[in-house]
């Protein structure tokens, strides 16, 4: 059973999943080249039984689970970063705390077709996807052990990605972590002072300015943060107030499939296909935090090093204004 | 001038620092492989005139300024992030806030030897490094524009160093940073509520456990700590309670130094010599955080990839225990 440690100087909590039994020397014989032929690819057609049994999928032709007809696929991980069995079993250690690394860890095979990048996709296929991650959310949710749900994906081995088919994950965690904290944090201090959703000002604020918009629609908009911490990081805001991802209407999921497709081809164009990230951050569970909190998905691209100062002070230095990165990536032809 | 912005949710700073004059295609051409021959390293004797101007050398001859014959050498970066001239100029944006990116970005060349690296050079040597921090710290904290110091070390081309010749780092911060603030914060609550400093508390519990702890003297100890970000992550504490590094005395430089050589060599040993960042927490400058704040070094073997869960999250998810990253350093044979 992997562990759940918190450190007693910030608060922050830790996985440990030592199950994989990773030694010393697997950190220093360089791994082979990250290939996986369509032959050996577990998310591909055909190969359903490589994966654990799936939890969902949408088979349109209504095909049977666990064989090929699915557009969208999701199943257990295969090497679970937590597991869905169990008690928390918390405890202190001294003066430390501990739990039972009890989530779900969940792997979202976006497409059947090896090839396709999420930016290449169909449109169609991609409001499919947030359908799904609807779904995935809305069933979690009646968990009452899960206070969160982070879902993510990693593109390139650089940005953390061990398999070539396009996904992305889900992870469903015990406790609300710290970086949720603080975004809710600054959201409810904004909101008592004002009595404004602090997304929802800087949205308009950055509407009028323009000089950091990348695309808009009339229910989203891609924007650079003012104050981002990687070169051509985004934002992809609904312009609506909206705590919650999983609330999010059909006529939402259809402005958002083609802002999230421009959004990623923009950055292909620009950027020529960078490894990258890819959060979606939405209300923690089961916290009354509709007025004040706003939904939305961040996406950074892997182009620099985090080092020594950034580890040490949580600063960044970025040597690319977001302005500068919202022009290239306006201005990119598509 | 470079440029610190506030992050209006979370109140993250960044540095904006845009002189390089990066552009997207920087980005995709893969840079050359990291090599500086000596004839062409900026950081070898005979080759003073390619930094700028020396800020402290320790030259036991008594040579000239900027010629050879140094043992240890302090430059500005030539490339540097902030700019110590200046006014800070702080002003808000609408809903943001900004100020001239000013402070100090100095490099401390370690050793005249080009292939010398800090685990394997003389315990001297590295005790006169652990003077030369000193020196920088007590000269800088006379600015009042400057609240944090972070003195770092990035070694190896994947933790963000892009010059081999061993080298340490010092950014000089006009803001205290919110990794710092995070560890005050949680020390000035420990103190409150015990009347004890946190990592004393620390130190004894695991000086008596005994499972976690990789080298130990009479004034230091090295530890793995309970809830690792990585895998082979270890903290170097002082034993007795202390807030500054600067205050340091004789007597604990002569300890740290061997401590600091035999911690690096048993991580070189089990894991090959890895890429890491090593930082030095030391008190904010100004502050009165003596009774309840206690400087350590913290050193990260990079090894993984930091991922969107991570990004997400700030969770961290680490695939060896503390407890056995420990028993492989402890028990490498040296």
């Amino acid at each position: 059973m992997p562990e759940l440690r918190r450190d007693p100087i910030v608060g922050r909590w830790v996985i440990i999943s030592t199950e994989r039994g990773v030694r010393p020397r697997d950190f220093i014989i360089t791994p082979p080249p990250q290939t996986s032929p369509v032959s050996l690819c577990p998310f591909c057609p055909g190969q359903e039984l490589l994966t654990p049994k799936e939890i969902l999928a949408y088979r349109p032709q209504g095909s049977e689970p666990n064989s090929p007809g699915w557009s969208v696929r999701v199943v257990p991980n295969k090497f679970p970063a937590l597991h869905v069995e169990g008690e928390l079993g918390r405890e202190g250690l001294g003066m430390y705390d501990r739990m039972n690394g009890v989530g779900a860890h969940e792997v979202i095979i976006e497409t059947p077709r090896h090839q396709e990048t999420l930016a290449e996709m169909p449109v169609k296929q991609i409001e499919d996807l947030l359908w799904t991650y609807r779904d995935r959310l809305l069933d979690l949710k009646k968990d009452p052990r899960f206070r969160y749900i982070l879902i993510f994906k990693n593109r390139g081995a650089a940005a953390g990605a061990t398999l070539e088919h396009t996904h992305s994950q889900l992870i469903a965690l015990p406790v609300v972590p710290t970086a949720a904290e603080q975004e809710m944090e600054g959201c409810r201090q904004h909101y008592e002072d004002k009595e404004r959703c602090l997304y929802c000002d800087i949205v308009r604020q950055e509407l009028a300015d323009g000089a950091r918009i990348v695309a808009e629609n009339p229910e989203f908009v891609t924007l650079t943060p003012y104050a981002p911490r990687f070169p051509f990081e985004m934002w992809i805001l609904p312009k609506r107030h909206a705590a919650y991802y999983e609330e999010s209407q059909k006529a939402q999921f259809e402005f958002m499939a083609p802002i999230l497709s421009e959004t990623l081809r923009r950055m292909d164009r620009v950027l020529a296909r960078p490894a990258y990230n890819m959060m979606l951050h939405t209300s923690p569970l089961h916290e009354s935090s509709g007025p004040f909190y706003h939904w939305h998905v961040e996406i950074i691209p892997k182009l620099t090093q985090v080092a020594g100062f950034e580890w040490g002070t949580g600063f960044y230095i970025n040597p690319v204004s977001p302005e500068e990165s919202a022009k290239f990536l306006r201005e990119a032809e598509l």
